[in-house]
């Protein structure tokens, strides 16, 4: 009997190349399963699908994590205002995460004896899909066919045509990966440091005009309406990528450090978790203690980093998920957002725990809640240490 | 022989109020000091010498602090990309501080009997100006009229008319700060959580049109050239905020928590500090290592923070900028900025230290610092703890 | 009718002074109330009340919150491992917010006019109470006579004998608070900064002489058994208290600064709080992560000095003890612990989830779970940004 | 003409093996280096020497560091108090990096073809040297042995005998690493988790009796003087060694993470390293301001860890110690420490700097740099947001 082998695979010519090359130099029983977080239609799923079985799959399984992805990461992400090096929301890198968990987990339960991933051996991926593989499927031997081989492009091409597969490989001139929480895009400017990506490299070119305002609310710290529409969360980040890509909304360059300690830079569009993120920022600038803001940034910073370095199954992650769970009991309430081509504005917020308009105290040039004398020894005492600090410039004598 | 009272004077309606009411009613020889830290032009500062004088100062004094400002302040505020909750470059609270140490200094030196400022007792002006007097000049006594009194607009111009000055204290719509690092606009929306500002209340309005190209040079994290051209940095912030008002670049608004606990809100509008920061901070990715990058992002986040809060005399305020001035070593290179009406972009950036450049090892599909093997290795053991700790899932047995 | 005024009744001549000066000077109805949080034995609190009712008390109340103690805060600085300056337990300072928290709510519900509390307005405990009670009991109304009137033991005495009360009041040389985490000891050397206290200082001598080992079980970090024998965690705490103070375990001098801003320096014995931190940190390193022990440290740190600063109701408390709290789901086991005459060692842990005894991977000088060749691979990449780096000394030309 | 290669020669039966092994196998001209950082006695050091020409050395030179690493490094783990864990002064770790950075320094001036070391794949070391050579020595090519052929004690023994070497090389119950700060042990019961380590295990043992009280004097944090006689910190840290070995200070058992990511277990001795850290740790708590104390703590937790993990090399870690010696300015003082078998204290300080005996404010029961009015005045403003935090419970209505 044929040994079993779960394939990563996403239709492109990497895991199109594995597909057949497990099977017919391998000898193996080759299983295709695609990970859908969110970022492939229902007929690109019909055609990778269709592909997959002409390349040899026995079996090829669709497992839809979206709800799952947005749940247990993106949620996360959006409680901790996560921007990688305050710019990338992370699209990719948390992706990646919880398609190598999913395939790992199948792999698992449906036993394998090997577990295929298509990528090489140059970046952050291979770490995620081998650590994930690792852990949670200990027993299950892993094959990386491309970084293995360190095959090239015309290789794999060469061999799939040997192989009686004429499927056209054109190489696009960007590389690009399509998820719920944004769109990457790489390829010649990104590989220099000094040139940026033109307009015409992101998938998709800005259609609207003029200004639009749009209100996002927020249940202790997810958003659960546009326009006062209820909608599902997913639902919602779904919308908001739609509009704000007809705003070109949401682009930018990210430059930053892979597990493997090199430098990278990718381009990406990501109008949906940029502007939630800013919102929810907003919202949670009125209603959370200044000590909840400050211990949040910091947290949710290597919150970022670990994830992004394949650490998601560490513990400290859901500790840290625990405290920006608990950080959220009051990010309730109603973002004002504008969108005009290519930017966004942050209007103002309204929430019933907005602590700057509460009763209690208020901003402005006079104030009920403490008097002057009262603000004198404040002041007298707050500066205490300082005061003795000064005062032994020289010494005590 | 009257006292002697120092007034830090800002010719606006309340300080105008203090000198005509330390002199007429505690009779009391006042010293004006105005505190230039590049937010006056030397027209307005003629003018608030005249008025100084008509409204009894016996001496008034301009104290230039604008090259201390940027050396002991904004250069670290630079180092750090220092944006309060992510947003606000700290435009304001900055400023007050380094007017406060002047004035404190100058009253020191003079031996002054009396320091005397125009601050309310509802926001963070007064704790700045009282901690700086009370650490510089301790045996010194403050005095803060409009605080103590708790006088209103009305109350002040009606004394002042009462006493002859018939100057026109219209009240403008916003209160406005103008400074090198950022103009500040408070009132009316500012004082709602849900209003914005609209265009009309900043000082200035956009002029010009299309896209333009501008190339900052940095040398260990200190902007010191624009289009090549070298010029010392305070001179290129403010030939950048000329340049990035007419693009109206730089508008936000903040929402912070103020000293005194409460929330507060106001628009600013900082060009120069924007782009430097987001320029800057770009190229750091660059040239910093990954801890660095990291380190420097929770450090410089209380660094604006304990800035903003009154304590920049604290000795940690020096701890803090050795790290920083010794994180820039490297910082250094060109950042190409592409402006256009309300926003701008980081094109890329050119550094001898560019570690994405680097010989020893490249970003992309293929790497000959290492082979398949070493990464097959690499992540084997960078997820030892991963296993070790998902091995133990139901405990030893 | 009289209002009636909350006292936080100790029993001492502070609060006596209140009691009486309340009721005859300020006419008003005391209600006394006593918070036991673990460091008052029945005998004290039965003649605590019987002096209250001398002193004019309408009703005395005795609100035990010891478990609640635990349960809230004690628990949190135990998964913390909190000591403050990395010395002192918190004892006082934690055990002070809760005795406030008590009184702040007894007067709430029983709808106070007045709360009071007889603290001085040098020290941290004024602001605790006062905290408290303006947070809880908003509309209620807080005296503090001593701190008011700044009245002396001597002016306090000579009113209470005017009055009638001939108490002797003589003031004991150091001044004591027995609490189940420590015990405090102030007064004599610990006012200056070069003398250390003298054994005599301490309310108990050591009577223990010899080794005694103990067992200490954790479940989920929380002590449930000691020597084998279930018990709740709170009588453990009192068992290793009587146990540790026979051999003067857990004496030391904490310095540490105030909420005031001065530093200030006091003794304690806790010897259950010493040992449970240390044995229960030494279980946390077997069985936690290495990155929940790094970021464990910053947080807990975090959290014991906003409870000593009178920030236990910051909602980011909140925050941080979901952290903790989701951090001990596998320090479960059990540590042995040597006592000594003034000194106790950690011999062991043995736990289900201690990661060194893991099949996955031992430590030793082999190991089967990686060999030669990944490690080498492990160290090339773990070292590439140190060799870029490194590469770039002088630039890239 | 033969090749070269370094080897770090270290007297033991690994190094040894790797000298014959060079020679006669791989026909390489071999150079033995030996590091002392402060671990080795001249006597030693002869022996060591003598024996590498016996094996077939053509060169051999003894590097002395130890001036340079009390100056890069030690300094620093005392300036930031690094206990790694709270319990281990990171004895070998840092001592280690130390010796494999004179080695690569060495071969790269050499040029060297092959540097060796003689660590197995399973712990720490083998990190340290690679990642050294590796950064420093681009150009040379690294030699393990003993990690690459993995081989066990008797096979390196049956090879020498084979080879004519009739050394004795019995194995110590105990593997002992000596060093200036701390003394490691390792063997039998630190490969368990359960088990202590005898007291016999340690390399020497206690001769004094009774207590003795020594005075340590410090300069911006360093250590000057012992009981008022000056000396070099280097000597100072050598007696405080003798010293407190004749006590049987400094000992204890540290558990924690490799750079592999398993868990290890090592006794150590450190008598110097603790006194020193402790006495200087109190000396900061009289000295620093609250702020430095704090960002100190964390930034030096980091410090410790990075250094551990064979990060010495990051700039980071450059920023790291001109935080840390920047915040030493004031730590000048004297430090009592009573030394008594098994354990000391810290009596007290004495500081011209001690801000605890400043005239500005005192700590105690009345203070004249403020009153109960400015008391209740900063407290009422302190509890600001707590307050609106507590006043929206229910929200805003």
């Amino acid at each position: 009997m044929k040994k079993k082998a779960i394939l990563a695979y996403s239709g492109g010519l990497d895991t199109s190349y594995c597909a057949v090359y497990l099977s017919r130099e391998l000898d193996l029983e080759v299983h295709t399963v695609i990970v859908n977080s969110g970022g492939f239609t229902a007929d690109e799923l019909v055609a990778i699908e269709k592909r997959a079985y002409e390349l040899g799959s026995v079996k090829h399984e669709v497992i839809d994590v979206t709800q799952r992805f947005y749940h247990d990461c993106l949620r996360y992400l959006l409680f901790g205002n996560v921007l990688k090096n305050d710019t990338y929301p992370l699209s990719v890198s948390a992706e990646r995460m919880f398609q190598s968990l999913a395939i790992a987990e199948y792999a698992r339960q449906n036993k394998a004896d090997y577990i295929v991933h298509g990528s090489t051996g140059a970046g952050n991926d291979q770490v995620r899909f081998d650590v994930a593989f690792a852990v949670i499927a200990p027993d299950t031997e892993i094959i990386a066919p491309i970084r293995d081989k360190k095959l090239s492009r015309q290789e794999e091409i060469a061999y799939l045509q040997q192989q009686g597969f004429e499927m056209s490989w054109e190489k696009a001139k960007y590389s690009i990966n399509v998820g719920i929480w944004g769109t990457s895009v790489g390829g010649v400017e990104t590989l220099t440091s000094h040139l940026a990506l033109p307009d015409s490299a992101y998938p998709s070119q800005p259609t609207a005009t003029g200004a639009r305002q749009i209100e996002i609310t927020f249940e202790k710290g997810e958003p659960v309406a546009l326009d006062g529409e209820k909608m599902d969360s997913v639902t919602l980040i779904q919308h908001l990528n739609v509009l704000g890509a007809s705003y070109a909304i949401g682009r930018d360059t990210h430059v930053g450090d892979t597990i493997l300690g090199i430098k990278g830079r990718v381009g990406f569009e990501a109008p949906a978790a940029l502007m939630l993120i800013k919102a929810h920022h907003l919202l949670e600038k009125h209603t959370c203690s200044r000590w909840q803001l400050l211990h949040k940034d910091n947290l949710a910073n290597w919150y970022g980093t670990l994830l992004h370095e394949a650490q998601y199954l560490d513990p400290v992650m859901r500790d840290m998920e625990a405290f920006l769970a608990s950080s959220q009991g009051r990010v309730s309430g109603k973002v004002t957002v504008r969108l005009q081509p290519y930017r966004f504005d942050l209007l103002g917020v309204v929430s019933p725990y907005d602590m700057m308009q509460s009763k209690a105290a208020t901003y402005g040039e006079t104030n009920d809640a403490w008097d002057a004398r009262d603000a004198k020894g404040f002041i007298k005492i707050f500066g205490n240490q300082l005061k003795i600090h000064a005062s032994l410039q020289d010494g005590n004598v």
